[in-house]
């Protein structure tokens, strides 16, 4: 066995160590250098056998997951990640060395350094992602701010991870199969599609965690619209209903008022156009896709 | 059943609103205004059955506990708690009110309000909480500065918490129980203390909350000093023992080189005074108490 200390300074040398004048890891809490502008700061946690099948994915599928879930959040503001703390409740046995493997993956990828969190034994995998982000002066994109009449983007197509999920359970693995169950194992949180969003002047920006629909709801309720969309964009290998219901994507949804800025932004940022898939009404209780109503639809973990 | 989001919504109410110009629960990442100074990051988890046992203490002491276990973090720098994250990983039969109801007194008392977190069903009860903290412009207090001849301070006497936890076992309802099982219930962490201690120029400072032994190796392992203690002050109704080994006490040691700066700093916050129980020596190898060897003692997770 080893004790705890020893397992948090094995992992934490799988892990960035401090620039000059920042503590992290190994003190009681971490002392960094604070953002100029707003401060942005969210939370999420990933839970074994609920947000992941752990014989379908890797523990460092897991560690990616968890992570990125937190940055999708800060991009979904329009912010840029900066630092995260990662506490972790695991069973004993648990392959820690591997679920940080994934989760060192996700803090490269992001240059979002962990520095700090805690580590306890449960009966359950649970890792809880904190993560701090900048967004410099100017105010984010809130889930409030979208208008009658503004285009409703999305950043790419959507269902990957719900049909990556069917795929792995089907246990398919023609070359189709392999693309969705990418999209599914290592979810990526689209950080630079966020800033170009906000850069266009995005009056409302989401991530697709729950799914379009669901997701789509929450920034019309917030902004006080409805909808209409036109078509969505459906990943090769999905289905319709995964791209509306399916969630997971970290696909960014947005509107704006000029979509013209909103080309021009992307293409300066050297990112793939998103695409425009309906616009903003006025009326609150219209959510219309095509001729059909769409309806709130996606996960929600249920209560007593 | 309720569904996550209208249970969060009737969470979202029992805690405060954000201030103008700031945002917190309900979009991707709550927005605020950064400290002017250094940024204090802490976060920590307490598991259900591991942290503590709910068939002695109710869930509005676990969700008081879960914040006051990070709020000490903070203390411990000598710094601020100004936001927190909480989420909540829970079976779905759990009394998310009681939980929160406890929550929000710590939110109370410390000033330091939940700006966002996230809420999964899982099959154990964790709560995992992140505290952003302020120090101002001069270096929080670290580990790693104590010196060779600090007198070593403790902010009050230790073993209440594992004294209460006796008490709730064995079922007792003496007067003496009742203030060992409070401190038990509701650990406060000492964030005036800490404030007064770094305003002394201590030197080093740690939270008692794996055990004063415990801590106290920790603090001197990251300066290179090693320690005399004359005397442990050990809590009324506690035994050394539960002194030097129980923890969560969340009593603050620290070390400072001038003591009357120390008498001086807390008189002048109105703070009861700290016990002065020992210093520092050169010799990194020395852990004493009295006459004896001082070993590493106090709880650990372990590991696989």
């Amino acid at each position: 066995m080893t004790g705890e200390f020893e397992a948090i300074e094995r992992l934490r040398r799988m892990l960035p160590s401090p620039p000059a004048g920042e503590t992290w890891i190994g003190d009681d809490a971490a002392l960094v250098v604070p953002p100029t502008g707003g401060l942005l700061l969210a939370a999420d946690l990933v839970v074994a056998g609920v947000h992941a099948d752990l014989s379908l994915v890797g523990l460092d599928d897991f560690g990616w997951k968890a992570l990125s879930v937190n940055v999708s959040d800060i991009a979904a503001m329009g912010g840029c990640p900066t630092h995260a703390l990662v506490s972790v409740a695991a069973p004993p046995d648990t392959d820690l060395e591997t679920l940080y493997s994934g989760l060192a993956e996700a803090v490269a990828a992001y240059s979002c350094p962990v520095v700090g969190g805690d580590l306890s034994t449960a009966s359950q995998l649970v890792v809880s992602v904190a993560v701090v982000g900048e967004c410099g002066p100017r105010p984010p994109v809130l889930r409030s701010g979208a208008l009658p009449g503004d285009t409703i983007f999305v950043t790419g197509p959507l269902g990957a991870s719900a049909a990556g999920l069917a795929a792995l359970r089907e246990a398919r693995v023609d070359d189709a199969a392999t693309a969705v169950i990418d999209a599914h194992r290592r979810p990526v949180a689209r950080v630079k599609e966020g800033k170009a969003a906000r850069a266009a002047g995005a009056s409302a920006m989401v991530d697709v965690s729950d799914g379009l629909s669901a997701d789509l709801h929450h920034l019309a309720a917030a902004s006080g619209v409805g909808f209409v969309l036109d078509h969505v964009p459906v990943f090769e290998g999905a289905t319709l209903q995964q791209a509306l219901g399916g969630g997971e994507d970290y696909e960014l949804v947005f509107t704006a008022t000029n979509p013209g800025h909103v080309a021009a932004s992307f293409a300066e940022a050297g990112l793939r156009q998103p695409i425009a898939i309906g616009r903003c009404t006025s009326d609150p209780g219209v959510f219309v896709l095509g001729e059909s109503e769409l309806p709130r639809v996606g996960w929600q973990h249920q209560w007593a």
